[in-house]
């Protein structure tokens, strides 16, 4: 098959496939808020059975329910190999309202862009992918492996009850290899794809020193929750961005040669980086003289997202805080555990005499890096160079964290992450969008791996060409 | 004189005063929100001119009218020696609403208490003050000295224009000594006075590290205006509170014996505090074994009162914060000046590292204490001591802060506060009040220290009988 062939047939499924889409959009599946959960699940079952597969829904062991979708390889395809999609089908709240140039669920196309709540964080990837294996099973000839889906519904909410699902089924999610959710083109254009995730610990510190505020006339001689959690968090993390907490650092995954190299390769310009965010200082990294690529995907990360104690209002309000808050979010690498992370905080600020410092767990998450040189990693990398005029730029693991540990580990397969969002794509925040033109070569590329799926993995010459 | 015989005159005059204070009461003089000022003026004028005073509104500097009252010495009196009273008649604003029993501006009396904003800060002191002169004038023979009065209308947003007034009008204010604003009793129904108060430098301390807030995921290379914030802190007070910067107490003047002798023999009850407060830890104080009373009265402090970053509400928001910000209150004592601790902060900042994080003033007020051994703050002392079952205990300055320090520089009088409030008048707080008996009180103070001022400045035996 010639690409132009292919580009043709896609072409013609767009229309219906982004129709169906944007009724997708319409439902606010939002996880956070337990919205149209049901009538969600309704409708992508409906969109699984009408591409030919088979649905079973699971929800005996608590959470939103996670939808499986099975199509069998055709006649012609090789039934002994199986490729896993992961999705989800809830979304982010579409919080803040004002900052919306339309209704966020009522999708919309403006500029060759589709606007809605969840087009890029995940409607649009599950559509791309069942529009992929209807052209398979219409226009050429059946699907060439057997396929399955994992579409849950707690993903924006940190997949709480994944875990049980996964080990509960770990026989019927079985797969040779497996597609992640999200991916996207960067600013130049070129498709950027993980093949794995750094793990999290997101922690947050409290420190109370008293049931009231007081008038800050009593910091004579009454101590202040701010100064404590202010001492024990400069007590773990020094000037120069070293994290000093004991058996941080344990467990860690030396990166091999091959891993090492692939990430000195990965695009990185650190103007463009700091114009981007209108940064006011170097990078930690050129402080320190190492490579910016190296630390984005090789070193864990000690981060404060949050401060919060007594009054922070216009002028002055002369309060000695009864309490003070920090939110802490460590992102792991492979072989750390965000449990061990967390106990040797606990410890840490015991041994330094922060006893009324308490750390907790919000969400807990361990890293997952694919083996790089599995074939499944070369295959999507080949075909995704037919179908993108850039790229593909591929790194070993993700600088953010979903959760991709538990498939792997349970599963044991090798993950892939590729979709159809931009560098714009604003995933998260008001105005999500995909352009439709990342649409149509995403769905072009998820046939392309699938035709070859099956013959790249039993080291037969594989089908890359389109 | 008796003192039942002053007991029983001031009780007439109790109910006719009540109700001019309820009238004076009506008026929202708030000062941040610019409400009711001309009307308060012309009202607070029409008091003193009842009382038998002359009234000057000065206004051409600039702010809210200061009003000066004067009141001559009678026939009797001793015109060489002038008392100078220090009221304002602005309040702070009434919010939080929800939280006021009866309306704010609506003067209640309920179980003996008086319910209003301002009663107690300070409409209520100046009304007991005018009082006592009527008293004087009409049932006593007149008035034993001059006395004048400084009433200003922006001491509850810091008094920002006071110091030219005083400074253009220092001939005006003249006088050999001052009873400042305020005073109230303390837990253990103890009347409780200061011969000064402690200074202030209240500042905003920023960082500020990008434009816009960024995923978390960058924490590997971009820096993090909330952790440098957190470490420029930590860098000027350490884990055992003691101050690190430098400069920060030059110029302290060392109190005399006599001050320590009173400061270590004032009243402080540590397990009281503690439990008042709710604290989780000993105090500052007992942890470094010095006494809490000379903390409270003699050394500077320096208190976070409000931290704010990035994101603090419920659950995991993985964002690396673009700015941070910490409110610092330093409590200055005698010979700190505000405007050199804010330049060692800068200087301290700068040293260290730390240029990415600014400190601005937003409150600098310089500390005041009298002569403590001024015959004055003897007399006010023995007058008390008739008319008030217990204390009267008196600080060489308070542990809050107040504009004394412009008054006792320019005008060069020893200066004590004392007044009508009780350790439950919740000035600033929603149901502010008095009780009817301590204003009572309050009176025959005022009338006793005006009857023997002139004598007990001269050295004459002084009348503190009642």
């Amino acid at each position: 098959m010639e690409k132009e062939q292919l580009v043709s047939i896609v072409k013609e499924s767009v229309p219906g496939a982004i129709e169906t889409l944007k009724e997708y959009l319409r439902f606010p599946t939002i996880s956070a808020q337990h919205k149209a959960i049901p009538e969600t699940v309704e409708f992508v079952a409906k969109m699984i059975t009408s591409a030919g597969g088979e649905v079973q829904i699971l929800d005996e062991l608590g959470g939103n329910p996670v939808i499986y979708a099975f199509f069998a390889a055709g006649s012609e395809g090789d039934a002994s190999k199986t490729l896993l999609f992961y999705n989800h089908y809830d979304v982010q709240p579409p919080e803040p309202f004002a900052e919306w140039n339309s209704e966020p669920f009522d999708p919309v196309i403006e500029d060759g862009k589709l606007f809605a709540r969840g087009v890029a964080d995940n409607k649009g990837d599950l559509v791309a992918r069942l529009t992929a294996i209807q052209i398979l099973n219409r226009e050429l000839g059946g699907l060439p492996c057997n396929i399955k889906f994992m579409i849950e519904g707690e993903e924006e909410i940190g997949s709480p009850n994944l875990e049980p699902y996964l080990k509960e089924y770990q026989e019927l999610f079985a797969a040779d290899a497996c597609i992640w959710e999200f991916g996207s083109k960067d600013e130049e254009d070129r498709i950027s794809m993980v093949a794995g995730i750094k793990g999290m610990a997101y922690m947050e510190l409290t420190c109370v020193g008293a049931d009231i505020d007081m008038h800050s006339s009593v910091g004579a001689y009454v101590d202040n929750a701010a100064w404590r959690l202010v001492q024990a968090l400069a007590s773990m993390k020094n000037k120069q961005n070293e994290i000093l907490v004991e058996g941080f650092f344990d467990g860690i995954e030396e990166p091999t040669d091959g891993e090492k190299q692939v990430v000195a390769e990965l695009p990185f310009d650190e103007e463009a980086v700091s114009k981007l965010y209108g940064l006011k200082r170097p990078l930690i990294t050129a402080e320190k003289g190492t490579d910016p690529r190296e630390a984005m995907v090789f070193h864990p990360t000690m981060t404060i997202c949050g401060l919060e104690s007594g009054y922070t209002g216009e002028g002055a309000k002369t309060v000695l805080p009864k309490s003070a808050k920090a939110k802490v979010d460590c992102r792991l690498v492979p072989g750390q555990d965000p449990q061990h992370i967390l106990a040797c905080i606990q410890k840490h600020l015991l041994a330094n005499g922060f006893d009324d410092v308490k750390a907790t767990m919000i969400n807990g998450q361990k890293a997952y890096r694919s083996d790089f040189h599995h074939p499944f990693v070369a295959h999507v990398l080949d075909t995704a160079k037919v179908i993108y005029e850039k790229g593909p730029v591929l790194a070993p693991n993700s600088a953010g964290t979903g959760p991709m540990f538990a498939f792997g580990e349970t599963l044991k397969l090798p993950i892939v992450s590729t979709g159809v969002g931009w560098v714009g794509s604003k995933a998260h925040a008001p105005n999500e969008s995909i352009r439709l033109q990342d649409f149509e070569q995403g769905i072009a590329h998820m046939v392309l791996l699938l035709s070859g799926f099956a013959a790249a993995l039993t080291g037969e010459e594989r089908n890359v060409e389109a």
